[in-house]
């Protein structure tokens, strides 16, 4: 199984409408930032041990009976096994029922003759070097998403994130993992404009050496 | 590739707290009645020409703008082509946000010491003979399940279905499909009580014939 260990305690940056991916510690934090407010991130999550497991929006949803997550909510994944817990949160509002975006949402949302690969693309590019194909990614928690849902029509929309400058939401691993994370793509989900992300992941064991 | 095609023209049972799979040719339809009323029924849609190609929850409501589907809404794929229709609809709630009942669910939601494998364990019997494992099932359509959220605070809670005996709800195949169907084991979402389901193929060619 490959493996990247990013440098811990120090912040990386995602360029605007790009992804990356890296191995996490069952015990470290991860902590994603919006440094300029308003932007989205989506995240996933897989096993280390075996990829086929991920997170699922499905089961964390029904075991929290609750579609807005935060602090201290699990993130169950497809076998009912908690992979990451929300352990910080200081905008409050995250999505985690839509799929990350892709040439497709372009295609029939915004009507694009030339459509971005969106998240979906980037994250297919950032996990190749760990076999996770395509068809094998699941709905994204998206990090900082603003999604309104009308509980008696059952109308969405997607609103601009309540995120400000520097807010942050911050998840320790459960188990090891591979996670990839976007700086969102979708015009919609960022309120028009494309902006960075950044994240950081703190080991506990390491800073106390 | 395996292949079931059931007799079409006449309706099957599913006994309580059962499942089923079969094979579903392009232009056929797919009805799903519920005979005694307040009963769920989990569906799962997998391409027949390439099983990794499976209905997909947050694409289908991503597009759809709504959370809550009925005729004449498509059911999408992870790969953003249409799989099945829906076509006709007398009951009008149905969920498409919770993972199949599994014995994940039975422990976790209602306690319980020895947990019935619930529709998740229906699934990955009916669907062995395809090659489709367990860690491939996602989030189903879960015919007349109700599932109410509280848009303000995203709380949601699972109340029993606003099917009458008999209501049914159709679905028109776009490409040949692997079908999966349980009379759901969920006490919560079927009102106390565990009842059968029906289901039917018709084909419109077949009967011109």
């Amino acid at each position: 199984m490959h493996t990247f260990y990013p440098p811990v305690g120090v912040d990386h940056e995602i360029a605007p409408r790009t992804g990356t991916a890296f191995s996490l510690r069952a015990g470290q934090t991860l902590t994603v930032i919006d440094p300029l407010g308003r932007q989205v991130s989506d995240l996933l999550a897989f096993s280390a041990a075996d990829p086929r497991e991920c997170i699922s929006s499905g089961r964390t949803l029904d075991y929290a009976s609750r579609i807005f997550l935060t602090k201290p909510d699990p993130l169950y994944s497809n076998r009912s096994n908690v992979l990451l817990r929300i352990t910080a949160d200081t905008c409050g509002r995250h999505d985690f029922l839509l799929t990350p975006c892709s040439k497709d949402t372009f295609r029939i949302i915004y009507g694009d003759a030339e459509p971005h690969r969106g998240c979906f693309g980037n994250f297919v590019e950032a996990l190749a070097p760990w076999g996770i194909e395509e068809d094998a990614i699941p709905i994204a928690f998206n990090c900082f998403m603003n999604v309104v849902v009308d509980g008696e029509t059952g109308e969405l929309r997607v609103d601009p994130p309540k995120s400000k400058a520097g807010d942050y939401v911050s998840f320790v691993a459960e188990v090891d993992l591979v996670v990839a994370l976007t700086a969102c793509s979708a015009l919609q989900s960022n309120g028009g404009s494309f902006k960075p992300i950044r994240w950081r992941v703190d080991d506990p064991l390491q800073q106390a050496i």
